[in-house]
């Protein structure tokens, strides 16, 4: 059965909001779970998990409060006595720390304890660590970061979200044959419809490198469905399934979404204080907003997906509570029952 | 007194909300206008405000309705017997289009009798028109479109927003002298921190340009206050007064921002359609929502500038309404009036 290294010690909430997010899908989704971390720490929080049950918490909302019994579950723990914290420079730090959380947990993916690894701390150090730990996919030139976005519709894969800031068009083509691979396995979509990241339609639109890689995807035979640039704005209509851009890009672009979102729900807040009639009206809707939240918020995938090592690496926010590590591990489990690699690696090859 | 030449046949409501933006403002501002299109055309619409007044819509919601007498209205027309459509390459549309209505908007600056061009066609065709009928500054190696933005606190001018989708670091060292000169002058903010929009805060983050870009304002000794970089989501955060960026990458954030808040509208009106109780609260809750919308509708801004060229060319967007058309010719008046081209001049060279 497929278990999940949980990098315990990653992320701002670490190791509580990680701990409870791990024993929650490990209940939820009855999944085998390796707890990778300091031992001490991470028995407190079962301990208080035992105790008190888990407080469910979704998208900064309460929604409600359960026992679990940790003697049906399997969890068990593998002490870490490093840890790798979020200014450190990745190649560095992983090399310097090798009994770090995020090591050993690629590591048991590595000597098959566990089957993904599941890290909501540094990003630069999950990939560094699943590049060198796992290795690339035969073929692949680099890994990417596939990450998930909410639309009108279904969401949209979005690749590569920041792993690499310069990319050649070979590796720009690589990415939307990993992102379909993806999709369809994973997310069971049939014959996913792929755009580049462009600023207008026409094919003729852009820097040299969407023009390049334009011109491979146009004339690809391995099945790919290219429908040509999307522009910003069509990420979120639904009529597109993987959109490829450089990890410059990508990151960018990701990090307006959540800026510009975070902002008009900041906005929306204020404005629900503003006085007595409007904090009344803001009660009246609060259960919309929180439908909207859903909807939109990240914590909903759980977490986006290293594509393109030997092996699944799920990279969660660095905020997440414990539903988005929950999520995040349903994502690792469900990447790794669909065989998505050995797909990615019969295509490129 | 500043005159402003407003291309009354380009976008997407062309030429009615496009004349009744310019009316609107001449109206408000007491400013000199100059249309320019289909004579005919345009009178059409004047007829229609001088019968029935205009109807002032702002951000899809109705305001109030007003009469113009348009006799106490300095409003001349210049008739432009042709027009640049929306899918045209600029280059060739601009040299076989001498007739046309963006042309000879920007005939009407480069000639004297208007002070500044406000455009809401095609953004290629306004670029390209500008670019060869006013030229650019002295010392500027390419002209590049700020946009202002909403945040938290005070708008944020994130430049280039797409004039060159290929950037080379000296240009964006340019990018930043511009924009500013143009928040210092144009919204008199004292001393405005510049910033790098790029996927980490730390100096080694980032493809090569912006780490060339990087050195560059670093070691600037034209006063200008560089903060160093940025990440997607500060840029709503209010602590930074101009972002640079590369056209490509500036483009993409502008549309994804304006793609996923406008998801988020959308999503909250099918929500507020659900059911009876949602439509009522929906109905209690506009009010606030329009405040909201508000804030952060592009129309309040009116449209982005081209800075570097020798003129002032506001460029709105397609969708503009006449509210947006009315605050762009303010803008444009503001911009002529600060003589931000002088001050950009005087600090390049």
């Amino acid at each position: 059965m497929t278990r999940i290294a949980v990098d315990a010690m990653g992320g701002d909430y670490a190791p509580g909001e990680i701990v409870k997010g791990a024993v929650w899908a490990a209940h939820d989704y009855n999944v085998p779970i390796e707890l990778v971390g300091k031992t001490d720490e991470i028995q407190k929080v079962l301990n208080e998990i035992s105790r008190k049950g888990i407080r469910s918490n979704r998208g900064g909302y309460f929604i409600k409060k359960f026992k679990v019994d940790l003697s049906k579950l399997d969890i068990k723990i593998t002490q870490a006595d490093e840890v790798i914290e979020m200014g450190e420079a990745p190649g560095t730090a992983i090399r310097k720390k090798r009994k770090s959380s995020i090591v050993l947990a690629v590591d048991a993916v590595a000597k098959g304890s566990s089957d993904a690894v599941v890290a909501a701390g540094s990003t630069g150090a999950a990939m560094a660590s699943s590049l060198f730990g796992l290795g690339r996919l035969p073929g692949i030139e680099r890994p990417a970061i596939a990450v998930t976005l909410p639309t009108m519709d279904e969401p949209v894969i979005l690749i590569d979200a920041g792993a690499n800031s310069s990319c050649t068009s070979e590796m720009l083509f690589q990415f939307a044959t990993m992102g379909s691979t993806f999709v369809k396995n994973v997310y069971n979509r049939k014959d996913p419809k792929i755009g580049i990241l462009n600023i207008g339609e026409e094919e003729e639109k852009g820097n040299q490198l969407v023009k390049d890689v334009h011109k491979l995807l146009k004339e690809n035979n391995i099945g790919l469905h290219f429908i040509g640039n999307v522009e910003g704005k069509e990420l979120f209509q639904g009529n597109v399934d993987v959109v490829v851009c450089d990890g410059f890009v990508g990151n960018v672009a990701l990090k307006t979404i959540e800026g510009s979102s975070m902002m008009l729900f900041k906005l929306i807040k204020q404005e629900f204080k503003s006085d007595i009639i409007s904090m009344i009206v803001g009660l009246l809707a609060k259960p919309f907003m929180k439908r909207i939240y859903k909807r939109v918020n990240y914590e909903e995938f759980g977490g986006a997906l290293l594509l393109g090592v030997k092996g699944i690496t799920v990279i969660s926010h660095g905020r997440s509570s414990s539903y988005a590590i929950r999520n995040a591990v349903r994502v690792a489990k469900e990447a790794v029952e669909s065989g998505v690699n050995k797909k990615i690696a019969e295509l490129i090859n």
